[in-house]
């Protein structure tokens, strides 16, 4: 383990995870665990950015550490913690902070995205922004630089803040003359192909056309049920790759199933009731002990916040390598209390 | 103590002090102590934005402690710490920046005035500022807010700071509905008669024109040697009031000795070389014996180091009730290691 490369995941919470989510993030995140030194942390301090609900923002981590547990993370092979158990996360915001050029700041995509929509209404360009969005990109770099972290799995639309990233580091390490911090890579993720929710639109919940994961067998039914087909006649031959059914269903069905389901579709003489009860199996079949899992961990708070304890402890532990460094360079006090490697 | 209301100074770390820092800051702000549950902070990580070495850092911070003990300091009465050993200010600015309107720190003096003098130059506005800068007024924010500061001595120019502060502190307390935050009050500090340097411009470093307060003796003597006069004869009379060794003389003589020198002045009958030395001997009386403990002070960083410790100590222990707070509000664990009242 110790050889390994780290890897660093971010995942803002966000609520309930639908199957899309699984596919696009959860499952390639815990893959991360077979090749990687894997980090994961809840990006609860930067889902304050939106959340304005303490009671809301509890929930949400609580949520996501559930829904991990429940697809396969082992907490002892990886590391798995909240963002805000960290300080040593803020603090080093800050200095980064000084080593960032503002410019910088001003070119981020999500800041400018914010600027380009108020210009569009006829608003002020920074109507309604917060410093906390506008400052994002340096604490994103704290959270990969803390740990030394060396590869962040990233999609397209984020290769920006590792480029931030590496500038600011690089920025410190050559004003102190030492390596302070890795330089981190990114890791495009290969693309997976958009999972179409029950509307044939890619899914998303702001179409609100999801498959929750951890649905009741009932409401998950229901939903599977509500998949948006033709209107071909049943005895008629159908072409599985125009259908919503079957591109949802090749996802979670095994090679022989999806090639069975292919065959039926090109034969055709059968309803969509029955290839959505189908669909309804493989992802009952899929997802229904993690569903149970879920629903006893997310019971157990007292369990949940251990784990996040254990992980933040270890999170803390590697960060303390990193901070002594920093502090040392910038001039502050470097010997703290030390944190023992549980 | 327990009842009186807390006041808060942040001294930026800037080198070895002069009569003039002394006059226009250091003994108003011990002044606080008579009054105030007074606590006051070297604000090393707000001088990182422009320090960029770490051993100068260290001895800026050392430096300014032994410099408050040497004026007469009780570390006991007061709370006297380094901004850098006080890791929830960090966590505080990141949770106050998602409440902070980005448009409030576009208005900001310091960066305003960056922006202007880079436009002035013709070059991008934003040119050589680095986020630090930028973000500068959140971290004071914190800086006051933590320990519930109800009152911040301030000159004219800091007034902004103060506004920026409140209503950073009233967007959180409306946002969550209740009172996380005292909203602190900005005192304006009476202007101190600007103290002349040698030659007669404000006295200032960067003129190069400062009378030390803990040179030793000889080199004191050199520099007040060095106050620039008019070349009036010695038998003429003179306006005292228009004569620099004067104006620095009444700043640290007696009532009795400042008539005295008046009435020489109004006289004629004498030399500058002869009121020159009255001026150095009346510095020498004033700081010779701080001066010593001064040295004796800024030898021994273990006991410096004991003294930012225990200023830590309590200081944390003060801010702790906030975070809870705030942590509680936000939604991000409140139940920390408890820090006791030492």
């Amino acid at each position: 383990m110790q050889d390994r490369k780290i890897s660093l995941t971010g995942i803002k919470p966000s609520g309930t995870p639908h199957v899309g989510n699984f596919l696009g993030m959860i499952a390639p995140a815990l893959e991360l665990a077979k090749t990687y030194n894997a980090y994961y942390f809840i990006a609860d301090y930067h889902a304050l950015t939106t959340v304005r609900d303490g009671n809301e923002m509890r929930r949400l981590s609580y949520d996501l550490t559930a829904t991990f547990l429940a697809l396969g993370m082992n907490p002892d092979e990886v590391v798995f913690f909240r963002q805000s158990d960290i300080p040593e996360i803020f603090e080093l915001t800050w200095i980064l902070s000084c080593f960032t050029s503002k410019g910088l700041l001003n070119r981020a995509h999500a800041y400018k995205d914010s600027t380009a929509k108020n210009e569009a209404a006829g608003n002020d360009p920074d109507f309604g922004v917060n410093a906390g969005l506008f400052n994002y990109p340096v604490l994103m770099a704290a959270d990969i630089l803390l740990y030394g972290s060396h590869v962040v799995p990233v999609g397209q639309d984020q290769k920006q803040h590792i480029e931030i990233t590496r500038d600011i580091a690089s920025a410190v390490n050559h004003a102190y003359g030492e390596e302070i911090f890795v330089i981190p890579e990114g890791v495009i993720q290969e693309t997976v192909a958009t999972i179409p929710g029950l509307d044939g639109r890619k899914m998303s919940k702001s179409y609100d056309n999801v498959i929750p994961i951890f649905a009741p067998s009932k409401q998950l039914r229901q939903r599977v049920m509500q998949v948006v087909t033709d209107s071909r006649p049943m005895e008629e031959p159908k072409n599985p790759d125009e259908d919503n059914v079957y591109n949802i269903f090749k996802y979670f069905a095994t090679p022989e199933q999806t090639q069975a389901m292919r065959e039926k579709y090109l034969r055709g003489g059968f309803g969509y009731g029955e290839v959505k009860q189908e669909l309804f199996e493989v992802i009952e079949a899929r997802f229904g002990e993690a569903r149970e899992k879920y629903n006893k961990y997310l019971a157990d708070t007292k369990y949940l916040e251990a784990i996040l304890m254990e992980g933040a402890k270890k999170a803390r532990y590697q960060g303390s390598k990193v901070m002594k460094k920093a502090r040392r360079a910038v001039g502050v006090r470097f010997k703290r209390e030390v944190l023992v490697e549980s």
